[in-house]
Parts: C-alpha cells; structure tokens; sequence
C-alpha cells in the first residue's frame, strides 16, 4: 500500500487537508513540541496542552507544573516558561504538566478530526520516522508557524521527516518539495542556516541564544509523543 | 529609505499582509500571468481580469475576445484556453479581451487594497525588477497557487524577483527565504525542477507538455502590466 504525506505549512492552510484516517505529526521547533519531548523523556508524566493562558491558570498548582509562553516569553504566574532548557529530570520527573504556547497547542486542538496526534520536533526525529515507517495509514505533517505565518524551523523539519519516509511514503505535493528545497539547502550546518529564519532573530532580540542550538539536537530525546485523552504522553 | 519585500504563498495566507501603500505583483506562472504578458506584449489592447465564466461570457464578443480556463482546459464557449501560445500577435492585435481562470485573475480582485497591481512571470521578470527597484514602496509577492494551495512555480518565481531585488529592498521574511531556497535548487535547470510540481504533472496528464517550458522563458515578453480602472493594460 502506497502511504502519502502532506505538509500543512500554516494552519490557515489546514482546512485544504483532510485529516480522517491520518496520522498528524504537529511540529513547532520553536519551542513547544521540542519542549513536550523534552519535559516526557525527562520523566514528566504527561503534558496538557490548552489553548489559552486563563485556561492553564484554572489547574491546580499543587497537582501540576503549569508552564508556557506568549509571544516567546514566559507567561505571568506560570512556573516554567516554554524553553526545553527548563525542564531538567530533577523538576519535571513524575509530574503532570499544563502547557499553553503562542502557536503549539493550538495546532493540536485543531488537528482532533486525525486519526492519532503525535508531537515532533528535532529531538525525536529518527523514533517517529521509525514509528511512521511501521504504520499504515498516511501522514500529515502539520507545521505550527508563527502566528499563521509559514516558518523556516518547522518547514525545515517537515523536510528533514519526509526524507526519512521516502522509501515507505509517497508525495505528491508541492509544499513536500518545497521543505525538501530546505533540507537541500540546509544540510551542512542547519543550526547556521535557521539564524536567517525571524523566530531566530526574534530570540536574539530577546536575548536568547541558546534555545534555537538548543532545539536542533537530533535525536537527543528519542521519544514517541501521542495525544491521548486530552494529554501528550511519552510512548516508548 | 529600506524597501521591503514580502511573499504572501497562498491566497489564504493574504489576510497577514498589509496590502496599504504596497505595489502587489500577481503570480501565476502556469499560466494566467504568463498568458496575460504575452497577449499584451503581443499587441492586446487590455486584458480584464473576471472572476467567473458567466462573468466573462456577458461580455459582447463582437468588442471582446473571451478567454479563461476551469481545471486547466478551456472553458465551453470560449474563443480562448489558457497558454500564451494562443495568443500570437496576428490573433490578439489590437483587441480587448475579457479573462478568468482558475486562480490568477481572483488574486488581482483580491488585492484591490494595494497602491498599485502588476502582473508578474518569467515573460517581464526583468522589466519588472527594474520598476521595482526604481520605486519607494514596498513589495508584496502575491503567490497564486492551485485552489488556494502553494505550489512551486509561483513561490520560485517570487524567489528570483526577490533575488533581483536584493540590492534595493530587504526582508525579514521566512517566506522570503523558502523561495530563494527554491532557486538554490533549481538554477542550473529551473525547467527540469519544475518537472517535480503538482501542476506540471496535472498539464503531463492533460497531454499539454509544452506550456511548462514555454511559460519559463526568461524575459521574452518584456512588459510592464498594470491594473488601471478594471483592466490589465500594458506600460512600456
């Protein structure tokens, strides 16, 4: 059986795609799904994912860590922010995360019409292109964008996925060449390449240059994330 | 003054852009903005652009010749298809002729916001690229697609316009830079690369394997289209 991707490059474009009977992987590099296997293979016992700031603060802070960002900076009353930095074994292990973020969790929600969520980012590529490579049915890869903006860092590992695939799955898309375009262009030094992207120079702006070196680690976190009963949880 | 330059991939994506005080370029490589450079450079009076075949066929044809496609083939009832080989000078002379196509001409509707719309394809790449830099205002590079999908025609030609453009204007534009991505990788045969896109496997099972190359002759119809009280008409 010939198993296809498609990229979904912004979620405004989510709606060209159907998503029934597909796996969807949602990708935001910077930083929430590299954060969500960060914080599950430290030993979180699962991470919420809610949409909204308010929402994440009606948890109860003596049952969970309650984490996330707005706009790349930690939100106020929140006890971690949204870099994979944070999420040390000592702090997360055996704890229940809530995590709201600017672009991440959102794309989770929408992608509910799927047959199975699952979290990606450059920490666990080699394990979800060895999870996708044994599973039947096609595959979506859903890039999270910077507020419905198409972005380098997730187009860049929508490529990276899809070239593993491409002796079990098929393509016949324009968005897939494209993120190989990326991949093509990228591969000596990715790290260098993606400090072009804005999300790159939006961190150095805010001071931050260690999350984008930080997030492009492969493989540091071989985890397999789904999304079950309204949680992210780790799944070896 | 820093002008700066903007892609918008995918109609969809057009309501993150500020259209106010912008120059548009319309890209529709395959082929209504190649189609368009070719029937005026070739003599055309006015093209004017319409959204539906209704639309077009209440135009009187002893005054208009009416042109347009639906899903690539030619509409019933048209005097015109789609390919700029139809539109040789001893046809269109002199005349006005009424347009509509899949998705070029309701990209130019939509943009109706901007300063000024131009119509962009390999045909005027040059042209254009020397109004542009000698212009103030900043750019937007309006990517048509297919049904509202990006595709790669449109994004690799907005990835040379932006190329040429890189000593008078400035981005700080992911989009920006996945299509100079794409110019990396098809430069020394943009031709054969575009073999891989949607839209040339959809002319392929058409039977049409000559509008791919024909559409991708680099300033062969040097001319600079503009949009004026309802028509396309030519500014040399």
């Amino acid at each position: 059986m010939q198993k296809n991707i498609e990229i979904v490059l912004s979620p405004l474009l989510l709606p060209l795609v159907d998503l029934k009977g597909k796996t969807v992987v949602v990708i935001d590099i910077l930083r929430a799904t590299s954060t969500i296997c960060a914080a599950l293979d430290n030993g979180a016992l699962s991470v919420t994912p809610v949409v909204s700031v308010e929402e994440a603060l009606q948890y109860d802070k003596s049952d969970y860590l309650v984490a996330g960002e707005r706009n790349g900076q930690k939100a106020e009353g929140f006890d971690f922010g949204n870099s994979p930095a944070e999420y040390a074994p000592s702090l997360v292990k055996g704890k229940k995360i809530v995590l709201t973020t600017t672009n991440g969790t959102k794309c989770i929600h929408a992608s509910l019409d799927a047959s199975e969520i699952l979290v990606g980012s450059f920490y666990n590529l080699a394990r979800l292109s060895e999870y996708l490579s044994d599973r039947d049915n096609g595959v979506v890869l859903f890039c999270s964008g910077w507020k419905n903006r198409v972005n380098l860092e997730d187009t860049l590992f929508a490529g990276y996925l899809a070239q593993s695939l491409s002796e079990t799955h098929i393509w016949d898309s324009d968005e897939v060449e494209l993120a190989l375009s990326l991949v093509n262009k990228a591969q000596f030094d990715p790290v260098e390449y993606l400090r072009n992207a804005s999300h790159a120079k939006r961190f150095a702006r805010l001071g931050n240059h260690t999350d984008l070196p930080l997030c492009m680690q492969f493989d540091k976190h071989p985890v397999l994330v789904k999304y079950k009963g309204g949680k992210l949880v780790s799944s070896y």
